[in-house]
Formats: structure tokens, C-alpha cells, sequence
């Protein structure tokens, strides 16, 4: 098996090394090596079709800044010249266009390529497309990590859950901002609850996209899609974000023993991102980075999942985990 | 494809009402109606090869207590006159010689048939020696409905985590005890907690079996097995129950921002069902009846699933979950 690695920032290198950790696993349990013949950052790329060292590959990125030695100007142009079987795809989200990601994954399923992506912006803007070229094409698309990370959601909706009506989930699917209301949850103030998550590296220098809920709307939208069948966008989520929250409401939050929460909430008929009151010690209370989802159903009732939603392996444990059960498909025809 | 459903208590009455509910949408995914062939209890059965109906079946049953008019004194003769391809084994559970239940599935497993079970007795006891007879008999064996009800967990490791490796499980097994803590986090002492607990149904008039950590053991051992790949059983599970916990060690658990919970453990080397400290605010910190589990692996990190451990439909969606998944493997061969 042929893998192209598209993006090679955190989450690329921890899909690298995650390969080279599980590289007897996989041969293993395949009888056929899982090899990456293909990698591109925003500017270079390297190919090789006997298959690169995932390591050397880490090495090289983190050591010049640059995974190959030859830059491109067109990305399909260099997905045209590689021999792949599945594009992973791990570019940097643009929520307003889509990005690179967005062409990438499309001429990739276009090309009849199984294609693995967390890029959450194509997935936010063009779910309903991409799903029907890729059923079109008869390609696998899987996308777990690009909702809550190592938190299992979409396949655990789409495979263990497969004989429930859900009818609707709840969630916190950004760890920055759970991280900034735990920490005014203890009496900080939100300026200095968003600087030490900018010190601790859980939120970037411009925090706009997590603080307001856009992150999660995107979350929201690929929930909606995938899980429930609609056909919504990010611009379709109605979005409050984190800023106006006072520490006078956290303190009434409080007093009623309850805490502020953002969440995420999707059904047949609802798609909102906002804060709301959730009472103390309820599956949705949880205090720091990690992501939740509450899953209701008719059958099995109220079914909760707990996970770290970003980090270098964690994110890449998502990715290893729709590789397995493409790879499980294609060894079953 | 033919139900047997052994066992007509709480589950195979809900099991039956879940197929009702559900047998539009089978009959369309496989293209096959599912049909119960066959149901016994305690004492009486009842077979059709045309099929029964399942809502007449847990009417007649509630109404004179008898799933069948006729008795009978060998249930494995009942099984041979039976025209089935899947047991559904939800008899009670006998934690001393695994009961009838153990009988019937041996005896469909030999007979070559798929079993799907949520009876702890035989899978504490003789948990090895029925995968070895289901694998060399080339039958499916599944019993996701085994350990926490409607909460994934073993479905949950086997596909979902297929990719990890996973350390250790840590985990509330047994909502009777976790309502007795939570009971007794208010203040209310451990006598007064279990007689609100039977008052609610949630504990039997004999409550040994929960309180003295016997049901938390038997789901560890199944995880040991199932997960683990180990060869232990009930009796090799170290158990303390919640019998000694005072009053003055939920206060001291409290003074220290602290619940006590019946906590499962299972690793490599550990297999433990014990009273533990837990932080508030933990993911294994919930209160009430729900079932909870941190699956802690090597990628992915922890990951907590929390459900309802019992119930009605609770646990006949979990039967619900391996009856799809084992008719998903059938139409791919």
C-alpha cells in the first residue's frame, strides 16, 4: 500500500512516525508493506516509489524546514507524478476556501484515489461534493481526526452505533477553548485564561478561529453531514464564541453549581455553537484541553466519548485508524 | 436470517421488541427479513420456522409469565429441534458454574451456529475455551452487551482501536454501587443508599452480587480475555466491594476534592475490582447509575466512553450492534 503525505506540518510528522512505529503491525496484518512514497509541504516535495524512510522524512522537515529538496508550483501536478494508492491529507485548514487541501483531495478522488484527510476546511465548506465523487469514483473517504482528534466519533456513529436513531449530539470540540473557561472556572480572568494557553501552546497568536467557535462550527457542519445526512455548510452554524463571557457569569454559574461549556450541537434540526450551562459533574462538564461528545439515541440512550482532540500522535492514532479499516475493505474484495 | 433467543427476562423481551423496531430497516440493509425461529425461558419454548412475533412473544410472556406453551426438561433438545443460524444467550447469569447459558452456547457453537450472548457466567468462566471453539468451528461469538450494556467498549477496542496498543482499562462496571456511592457523596449512609437503590430497582433483594464487587469482576475478566488476549477468569480477579466504605471516607475523600468509586482494573499484569479515590471532575469521577471506561493506549492516549450499563432496550442495542456486525460479515462473504 502507497501513501502520499499531504502536509507535513505536526499532525503529517506524527502520521510519519505513527507509520514507522506500526510498520511491522501493519505488514503483518496485510502481508504487504505500507509504504509512503510521497510527500509535499506548502513549497517542496520529495517522491520515491520503492518508498521513503518516515523518520528520515521527520528528520529532514525538522532539521531545514522543508520535507524534499524540490519546490513546486502546482500540487496536482506532483500528485500526477507520484504512485499512490491512498492521499492523506493534512494541509492547513482554510475555512474560507477550502485551501490547497480542498484541490488536493479532489483531484485525488478524481485520479480514483482513497483519500484520509483532518483538513477540516474542505470538509466544512464541500462535504456533499466530495462525498459523491468519491462514491462516484468508488473511492474511500474517511475523516475521524477532523473531529475531536483521537476522540473516536464518526466512525463509532457510523459502525458500532449503526443500528441506533441518533437524533442528536452535544459536544465540546475545541480543547483551547475548554482549556480558557476551565481556567476562569478557577477565578481567571479570560485575557489571562487565552495568554497562557497562547504560552502553553494550545492557542496561536491570533485565537480568533477557536475563541470565536469557528473551529468548532466546522466540527459542527462535518458532524451534521456525516452523521445525520445533511447538507450544511460552516456558513449554516449559528456561532457565539467564547469572548463575552464575564467572570460574573462564570461566578452565576457557579453559585447554581454549574459551569460554562461551549458546545457544539447538531440534530435533524439544530446546528449552534455556543456557550451554555452545564451542570457540575455531568459527562459534559469536563475541565481542561480534551474534546467530548454526547451522542443520543433511541435505543442505547445517552452514549458520552472522551479524548484528547489535537496533538501530534493523537491525531495521527485517527488516521492510523481509518488507514486500518480502508485497508481492512480493500483486503476483503 | 433465524433468531433463537434463550433467555426471556428484561433483555430477550427488549431484544425482541429492538427487532421489531428495527426489522424495516434490517430487511432493507440485508435484503432478508430477520425472523425469531425460536424462544425459551426458564421452563417453556416455543419454535416456528415461518417466524414468531416478537411483540406477541413479550406479551404472552408478561401476561402468564410463560414465553411458550410447552415445557421442556433438555433446553439443548429444544435448540436441535430448532431451525436457527444465531443464538441470542440471555439467560441469567450464574457467576458459580455459568448455568444453563453455558450449555446452550456451547452446544450452538458446536452445532456450528453464531452466538451472540450478554451473559457473564459463561464468558467469566470458561471465556478461552468458547473463542477456541467458535474459531474452530469457523462461528461468530460476540458479547459487546457483556460489560457496561449499551456503553461501547469491546466492539469499541476490536475496530475502532484496532490500530493501538492498549495498556490498561480502568473503569465503573456496576451502576448499582456507582448509585450507592453517589448516594452516600450526599451524605446518606450505606444502608439507607441500598435500600433507595432496591427502592429504584436498581439493586436486587439479594445485593451481594453487586455490592461485593462479584458483577464488576465478571465484566473484568471478560475485558482481561476479550481485550488483553489473557486466559483469566472470575476467580482470578482480586475483589474488594463496597461494603466497608464509611461514612467518614467519603468525607475524607470530599475533603480532598475526592469521590470513592468501585473502580475496574485491567492491564497486562493488573486484574483488580476495588474501591478507589478519583478526583471530581475526573471522566471516571460520574455519578448515578452510568457505566464508564478509560481506555488508555499508546497513540491515541486516554479515551473514556460512559453509557447506561443496563436496561431494557439498553442492552438489547448492544445484541442490536453484533447482530449487525455479524450479518455485515455474513454478506461479504
Amino acid at each position: 500500500m502507497r501513501i502520499f503525505i499531504c502536509g507535513f506540518g505536526t499532525v503529517g510528522q506524527g502520521f510519519a512516525e505513527v507509520i514507522a512505529r506500526r510498520s511491522q503491525f501493519l505488514e503483518e496484518r496485510y502481508g504487504q508493506p505500507v509504504r509512503i512514497t510521497g510527500a509535499m509541504d506548502s513549497r517542496t516535495y520529495v517522491l520515491d516509489r520503492d518508498g521513503l524512510d518516515p523518520l528520515d522524512l521527520v528528520a529532514r522537515k525538522q532539521r531545514t524546514g522543508r520535507v524534499g529538496d524540490d519546490e513546486y508550483s502546482d500540487p496536482t501536478a506532483v500528485l500526477d507524478a507520484a504512485a499512490y494508492d491512498i492521499l492523506v491529507e493534512v494541509s492547513p485548514t482554510d475555512v474560507k476556501t477550502g485551501g490547497a487541501g480542498l484541490g488536493n483531495i479532489m483531484h485525488a478522488l478524481n485520479d480514483r484515489k482513497d483519500v484520509i484527510t483532518v483538513n477540516k476546511g474542505p470538509l466544512a465548506l464541500r462535504f456533499n461534493e466530495l462525498i459523491t465523487l468519491a462514491k462516484r469514483n468508488k473511492c474511500k473517504f474517511r475523516f475521524e481526526g477532523s473531529v475531536g482528534g483521537a476522540m473516536p466519533i464518526i466512525n463509532l456513529c457510523h459502525e458500532n452505533l449503526r443500528g441506533e436513531n441518533i437524533t442528536s449530539i452535544r459536544g465540546i470540540f475545541n480543547g483551547t477553548c475548554n482549556f480558557i473557561l476551565s481556567k476562569m472556572d478557577k477565578g481567571q480572568p479570560f485575557e489571562q485564561a487565552l495568554k497562557e494557553a497562547q504560552q502553553m501552546g494550545y492557542a496561536e497568536t491570533d485565537p480568533t478561529n477557536d475563541i470565536e467557535g469557528y473551529d468548532s462550527a466546522c466540527k459542527v457542519a462535518i458532524l451534521a453531514n456525516s452523521v445525520f445526512g445533511r447538507n450544511v455548510t460552516f456558513d449554516d452554524v449559528k456561532i457565539t464564541g467564547i469572548t463575552g463571557i464575564t467572570e460574573e457569569a462564570i461566578s452565576m454559574a457557579a453559585s447554581l453549581n454549574m459551569v460554562i461549556r461551549l458546545i457544539g450541537e447538531i440534530s435533524d434540526t439544530k446546528l449552534e455553537v455556543g456557550p451554555r450551562l452545564i451542570p457540575k459533574g455531568h459527562p459534559l462538564s469536563i475541565s481542561g484541553t480534551l474534546n467530548t461528545a454526547q451522542i443520543i439515541s433511541d435505543l442505547a440512550g445517552p452514549i458520552t466519548v472522551t479524548g484528547r482532540g489535537a496533538g501530534r500522535l493523537e491525531t495521527a492514532s485517527a488516521i492510523l485508524s481509518d488507514l486500518i479499516s480502508i485497508m481492512d475493505e480493500r483486503s476483503e474484495v
